[in-house]
């Protein structure tokens, strides 16, 4: 089984910066973690703060992948163009969120593509992923 | 560990009616695989249509059980007053929501609750109360 | 044919209070009325002030009368749960109102359940109920 | 006990087009079967593309006939002219529509006219009229 | 003198829980206080979680009691039908709110139903229920 | 000097009906009076019903004639239609209400001509007239 | 006959500045003029740049005089004060601007006032303020 | 091939008045151009500022041409009617603009009929009705 | 106990104009019967129409009062000027309003400054002002 | 004559993916089509998932090039800074768009970029590219 | 070079209250240390918290200073009258806030005046106003 | 001292298109004259048309740098992304605006990322960034 976690922008700095809101985990010492627990997955791992460069990702994995896992960031709530390739591609996506959103700002409570994902999950920390994964179990 | 899960309004026809939308399974079903499933926690279920009885169960739950999964139905958007019980007790509350609401009316969209609560899981079909459960574990 | 009619909030006042409003008839006189022009209808008659126990009663009837008539009263505008209910059931239920709504405040010409019902009668008094009869006819 | 039914635009077409909405009686079939229903009663019946002309009709009768059932069709969510001609006349005017108009686009929820109208009938098919009629009686 | 005191949703746990914003006085405690100091008058005292039997209660001694002092909780932002209640009944209503509640969410900000009271009272903590019985003096 | 007076929808009926708000003298009886007064004047007189035919009648005169008086009635509310020829047109056009419509349905507190027009008048009677006249003198 | 004239915020620089909106004639300038044309009326003029003063200056006329002409300037859109001035005061108020405020921000299309005066008078330039004596003849 | 062009409200102008905006072509001889470059389509015009007859052209070509053209002017914005009609018909409607209407006020940039239309063009001066003619070559 | 009242715009009229708003005693005359009934407080009193003199007001008794009891009128719904006044001084603020405005224009159902005040006092007429004297005692 | 056809983000997939509403060409073997019906324009293609890289290709040909088609897809209603783009060069370009947006969802019935486009085609399928080269002829 | 300082309402207040939002300087002590920075401006300051004579301040020097740099305080946010005061006048005015309002709250993000000053710094303490003055060297 | 100036999408074409809004220096020669000016300041820049882009330039230097100075041009108004980075970094961010946003489109007026920065400043043409600058010193 193949799975895909996609981190958007400005998570490449987890568990380095903010840690008060996002913990003190780095992802990729996270993503050991979920390896280990899940030993028949196949996880790859992409992150990119560019908007385009994630489409481009959806595109390549999105018709022969079991899964992806994303937590878009900020472009949850912007970006139409992301929640169109969701639309376009086979792979069925599961929104994360690591914080729960709706304890912040009101434009972090809209997102644009949920309606195109298999479901969403928010608020559980780093647990936000492996639930995700766990769907897809 | 004691668990107790609530829900709202119309979902004591879960499995009976609009299956397209809810599935077939009937919740009481659902819940003895989840009992198989999780042997160490202790399920406690409750299903009212009055928002106040769900209130006055929160009260009642609220101080002594280690987690409650909630899908509390049209009153997510519409119950302040529920929203205030969950603020107003100790034991987290995992919002959850068998359909992809961020598919269906706009109004449904919007929770009043989920601020208050741990997180939020939604569109998995009955699985979401399952991995509302795998949360608290 | 069975019928039922149901009166939501403070509808058990009619005949009592507010007579400039809502007339001077009591339903249950009303009712009579109805009663002996319709011979063939089996009338059921049930009130409350609890929105919940509406839900409970369109659950109850829903599967098995020919028709409700409804006046929700104020939660018309304010119960998506009731609106779901009527959704859930398979008997029609047809939306009536004593007055003319369009002349009153605003947030009274909102129905969150007209889109769920056979139809909508408004303003005829109490010959709003007996139009909806009629409409079961 | 004479009554004018007025149709506004597109009305013309009943019953031979979008038969899937509004069935597949055209108005004049169903105003015999009215006429023959209720013989006591002189029925007019008056249809116009053109706002200005109905309000021209409106005018014309307002002032001597019993009773006016005016399906406005789009005008009634535009048109304040004739919602002003409705409040300048005598004759009490009831609002039908064929479909339920509350499933249908948002804008056609709104009823400019409905306020000065005696009462609104919506979602019985050709019934709305007899119902209407019925109001009059 | 008759002064019933209703108390609404999640008003049960005052002094019990968040203190913080409510302060550490039972509701029990303070009516004993407001018992001593008015003499003269019979206290009654009411707390429901359920919408529909505060609107009962109202019913009940809404046409024998000389004064309601009312703290709706959370429905004071929802509920037209308590909000009509008032308006059917004949004993004046005053709205009490413990906090200011124009320091807190936005959609604390509105109530229903303060057009239906006598008048509103907010922000002076247990002092906003006997402020209310003063206006009764 | 020659001005044409356009009276829109509904206005045919002034001083005929709803006399409390639109006092009982008829618009013809008005325009002798003006006549008389401004013996220099040549005015000429128009009304009509429809939409449509307004915008006919200023595309006739408008760019002729010295001045336009023109209360839309209802139209100045919905009517871009008319606006754009009042734009379209060499003639000057005075916007007049005989109400103060500042008062009365916010609906009618919007022109969609106002800005295309060289002013406005509003809320003087039958005198509003008088003033827009004035005004071209 | 006694009419006051108010000017508010800014329009002591009338003739002065911003020529190409308001024109080059003084404001005395033109009350000169309206004295000659209207020898029979006993004109008073007064100018003030603070909101309160205003309101001082109408209720210290607002029981004597006969007419008030009031250009109330920025205020006309964001003073309820002087709005409530206006309808404590006997004298009639007639409400003028220079410019079409209709062609100009939104913001100024807006008049807090009007419904309160007996009438509005708008784009007429100085000539607005005749027009509005002329109201009171 | 049958075309139908239909233009509505004040496009009876074109050429004559605001030529910055619509240029200085009259339509007819536009028309001239449009046959002699489309010699095997056989083209119709009809040009009126009624609403409603526009609805009656409508009705009228719509079972039988091959395509329609239409530029509804400012009913483009206002008219749920005609928007109705396009529905109503078998013919595809094609909507032009003459200037890009994006550039210009905000109401403009509403159409209430785009979506029962093929399709939609916009900008490109008297060439938009000849790649409308395109289009359905 | 030294306590001062300040009244906004138009209240200096109180008792003498609208006296079917505000009743027809003059605030000195009940300010003397506030003086007998709290013997012990030192009351101050301060009427303006001037927003700017009501924040002078307040900075200069604002750090030495112990509260103040404050009607701004008008100025409540548009003077974040005078908000931010109350803020800024130590004294307790206490707002209130002699009519019940959550019957009145929608306009009058925000402040802008009861956010900062101790709490708000509404609709008991003249006596809003003495509950809001035994607020402070 | 160079023109330059621009698509955006996910037009990569079409004629692969959501054949249904964006038919099953691939864009590709539709440039062929284009060329061969015009052989004296040369055309050059360019596609990217990425906003950024769009605006460096209108800075590149957008002073050199006789016209740019441009599909931005999801960007067109979300991207300033291409309609910034637009703006800042010389080369007029086309919006297109293959589906009729004005059946869609809301959010697609924006266009940001429209206004500083030469003009719009809409929902002609693939012929929109070629309606769009036309108007550069 | 002559520059004038203007502060709005409670910026009298600076130093000595909310000292952790606008630091614990006056601003007569601030000044100084501008005037010993900046020897050859010759700097006048104003203070007021009436609104009207802030505008008399704008017209009295606003046709001979070379600069007016101005923290409007809460009027920013609603005086539509000083905005216009200084589009009306020749010298430039720099808009000044002391914190970053964009932290605020929502209304103090809106400036009514900024459109019409040369530009705005916001932000920077006290420094602000060092900023805006050098924008003038 | 190190400080990188920021120019977001299309600023690379300053000084060679719109002069007439944005001047007709190219960015690099102005920044040579900041550098003769501040020859204590090392200045580094970075333009980019991209957003991620600039996110990972906000993220390169943003632990390290003594300030930013970031004209983030349309992402301004956009980009949720890029004001996320300068929440997470520890350099002091100011952004800044060639021209006074507040007299150009309301889109512009709104600032996502202001609320992270230290001040803003917007206006004064090229010495924006100058001003900016001293805001470091």
């Amino acid at each position: 089984m193949n799975i895909l976690i996609i981190n958007g922008p400005n998570l490449n700095l987890l568990g380095v910066r903010e840690k008060s809101v996002y913990g003190d985990t780095s992802f990729e010492a996270y993503l050991e973690q979920l390896r280990s627990r899940y030993p028949n997955i196949a996880f790859s791992y992409y992150q990119s703060n560019v908007e385009g460069e994630i489409i481009n990702k959806l595109h390549e994995v999105g018709f022969s992948y079991d899964g992806i896992v994303m937590n878009a960031g900020a472009y949850t709530h912007t970006s139409i163009a992301i929640a169109d390739a969701i639309a376009a591609i086979n792979t069925p996506v599961v929104e994360v969120h690591i914080s729960n959103v709706y304890k912040r700002e009101e434009y972090r409570q809209t997102s644009l593509m949920a309606k195109n994902c298999k479901g969403v999950i928010a608020g559980f920390g780093m647990e936000s992923y492996r639930l995700a994964v766990e769907s897809f179990v």
